[in-house]
């Protein structure tokens, strides 16, 4: 059995490791962080009302499906995993308690789940590693299932002549990556949830992996997939790239359960590279790291990793290393390549001759070892942080080049009194992502960061930015996401919901305004 | 004033060049090839019926765009440049015939038109270069009005930053780089049908260009667009990638007029390239020819352009370039290389290497500057074929590389009986295109390719190809295309048309099976 993940927290609850007593003292200085007055309650403790499905409904689930509809199982796939997520599950809140969790071992299954929800009325909320942040799992709906596609973990064919995998979507990344190693292929989706996060969610989330610069996008590897909705199943995908109509992969990558559920995907595969370089880059400030981010993503060479920290994170992380921070420590740029040991050696020497030229200083391949053996860990830190009352947050935004720098200054002024750091995460031609840490002593209960996150929302919109480059809109983004596309934009995917699913089943309230 | 494309055949009427008695001969004794029982009617013979709009109506549009109802300019936006639609524009056939012209100078003017056309119930037939080869402006409708989008014709914005330009989309392809070149860029979409089509038809139909190994396809050019609908204006685009929901843009692009007009778009654009370098490469069989393809498309180095011919159609450009046809002539690859000299050079060196050990032979630079400097130029041929009798139009499809033996197959074995010549026309890590050309002496007229036509794309469809890869829907496609996307894909495309075109006036017929 794998481990279960944590179910008021993030990951392998033996990873779990408390901040020492020096980082404490000094976020309680700097921050004014205090321990929070309600320590988190036992998973034990949690009685959620009973389920408002009756008996028959279940029978019927039962027939086509594993159904549990324990404490445990319900509280184990309560909400996902943003910090007031994480903060109402640790004070016991079953506001978002699915009423049962349902266990499809099949595609036909899904349907048939689908058929029961929509001819009995209640919602669906399509379950694969239960990480959304973004509120993705708080269904508007009187009764719900958490539909986990756990069982849906078969690798289904590996296409070595066209270099596709199809895979079921209940796959966490690192089974999904297994199943592929063992044939010598990688899918080179690598973000920070990888190691909790499915596949599938992935895909209906339009996850971006850290080595996006190298592998693309997760929307840019799926070439194909099946999807179940309550009208029945949508095949897609017969070729890469098709002058075949409009693109209607589009239209379900990014849907976050509410089109349909997607079963299977067909996703891009490379081998298993044999080579791997992380390396640090120093930057005197942002805006000379962003230009140099920008020039290599404009004329190349591409790295496969490409990141680079403000002046803020840079510090906050020397600091956490043991360094002594100094004011004039510039921005850290993570700079990594894989592949062909050759050709990476070519790329790399082409790629340095840039950086320096660039303005950049070596930092040799420290950083760049450190950043990688980390790279999934910060989701901990965020639980040892909680733990002593500090809040901490992410958020993430998109905008063309040009704009960078509005949109930084745009939402560093909508979090005043906070501690925000920031680092360019994903690069393009001609756009970029940037990502927000936000640590606060003030913020201290869930309900404290709707007004600051409803500003930064706000704000974003109004500097042109993208309202999520890799997070989604699920319940938390959704008014600012109504304003992003405008009422056109909003009557075409309630156009798209209703005939996918007219009755309204497939997790309610999320992403459609 | 440009020049006018022909109204019964391709292009700049002054460049059509009549084929040798010696082809013409071979024509008649290879093919059968017989001259057509009727020959071409004039332009100023063309009569379409009285304009099905009234004075009134006619009015209300001379008041929000320049109209007009003259029959050249009727018979000039009659249907668009498939083979079967110039074998009926030269027997003067006005089936497809618009009502009126209408040329709107704003998007406001397009919203007003559309407006005009839902109030008043004819329909609206969105008109770029008219370079159709899919039966895309061949409206089912009683009344209906090109809208000619020629008077669209500004570069709005260039982001040098970003390295994206926004223009309006009635600029035809040289109209485009022009202004482009004139700030020293290029957005390298140079697909046949470059000199005549216009950038709007480019996104509404997802043309592939010639060097999109090098630049992509145009839909992965667009990161922007401005799309007036019956329903209201769409705004699409806050950066090049996000997660902010499905993207729409993508539901855009290929719904070819359906959806809405297109107005305006937000392109990639890149530095116009010092170096140039095109060169062939003979292989011994089309089967050694696709995995060499298949090798730089899936570990590179990526050339710029990159086609291969199979067996027939080399043959064929040698007999024409007056060369010995000989049996064991091959398969011609052309392979070229734009961008920065340097950069240039050291690619062209590593691809070199990987064609000759995949058992390519050099055939230096002559077929690669021969294939440069006629890369628009087949359409003409195409007419003068016409001229002589002989019918001949081509097809495209894609699929995933393991599937293309197996689709090859199952074209030409859909089309006994006629000379069939194909090349790998554009490549995909995981997929490619295969793009047909059919000359027949058997077909002489228009009603004759429909069976033709049906049992090809039937064929393609069972195969499990796409039913284009880059020329679109239009009518030709459309029985197959429902086929292709199933019936909830149906259901999708419908619910997406009801929301922005709920009286159904735009292009009605075309895409939406």
């Amino acid at each position: 059995m794998p481990v279960e993940i944590s179910w008021s927290g993030w990951g392998d609850p033996a990873k779990a490791a408390p901040l020492s007593e020096t980082i404490t003292s000094l976020l309680r200085e700097a921050l004014g962080v205090t321990p929070r007055d309600e320590p988190p309650v036992d998973l034990a403790s949690i009685v959620p009302p009973p389920p408002r499905l009756d008996a028959e409904v279940l029978a019927a689930l039962g027939k086509v499906a594993e159904v549990r509809t324990d404490a445990e199982a319900r509280v184990r796939h309560t909400g996902g995993k943003s910090t007031p997520d994480l903060l109402r599950i640790r004070r016991g809140d079953t506001a978002h308690t699915p009423d049962a969790v349902v266990l499809p071992g099949t595609h036909e299954d899904v349907l048939a789940v689908l058929e029961l929800a929509t001819e009995h009325g209640f919602a669906v909320v399509p379950f694969g590693g239960g990480t959304s942040v973004v509120g993705g799992l708080a269904p508007q709906a009187p009764a719900f299932v958490a539909l986990d596609l756990r069982r849906l973990d078969a690798l289904l064919e590996v296409d070595e002549t066209s270099r596709t995998a199809t895979l079921q979507v209940g796959l966490r990344g690192p089974q999904a990556e297994a199943l592929l190693a063992e044939r010598g292929y990688t899918i080179g989706h690598f973000p920070q949830s990888f190691e909790w996060a499915s596949i599938g969610g992935f895909a209906a989330a339009r996850s971006s992996g850290q080595s996006s610069a190298g592998y693309g996008r997760f929307d840019e590897l799926v070439v194909g997939m099946t999807v179940a909705t309550p009208t029945g199943t949508l095949t897609m995908g017969r070729a890469q790239k098709s002058a075949a109509g409009p693109d209607l992969r589009q239209l379900v990558l990014g849907s976050e359960g509410a089109f349909g559920v997607i079963t299977s995907l067909t996703v891009r595969i490379r081998p298993v590279p044999e080579a791997r370089l992380y390396e640090g880059w120093s930057f005197p400030d942002f805006a000379a790291g962003t230009a140099a981010l920008r020039r290599l993503s404009q004329d190349g060479p591409m790295p496969t990793v490409l990141r680079l920290s403000d002046e803020t994170e840079t510090l906050i992380g020397l600091a956490r290393a043991g360094s002594v921070g100094k004011g004039d420590s510039g921005c850290l740029a993570i700079v990594g390549y894989e592949g062909e040991p050759e050709e990476v050696a070519a790329r790399r020497d082409r790629t340095r001759a840039v950086l320096a030229a660039l303005g950049g200083t070596d930092l040799g391949a420290e950083p760049g070892e450190s950043w990688a053996h980390g790279r999934f860990a910060a989701p901990y830190l965020r639980d040892s942080l909680l733990d002593v009352g500090a809040f901490v947050e992410t958020l993430e935004t998109a905008t063309f080049w040009s704009n960078i720098p509005a949109l930084y200054d745009a939402v560093r002024a909508a979090l005043p009194g906070h501690l925000v750091m920031c680092h360019i995460s994903h690069v393009y031609a001609s756009a970029a992502s940037l990502y927000f840490t936000v640590v606060s002593g003030q913020i201290t209960r869930d309900a404290d960061w709707d007004a600051a996150k409803t500003a930064v929302n706000e704000a974003i919109i109004a500097a042109g930015g993208s309202i999520s480059h890799h997070h989604g809109v699920g319940t938390e983004h959704k008014a600012a996401y109504a304003r992003e596309i405008g009422p056109v934009g909003v009557e075409v995917l309630r156009a798209v919901k209703r005939a996918l699913d007219p009755a309204g089943i497939l997790n309610p309230g999320i992403l459609v305004p």
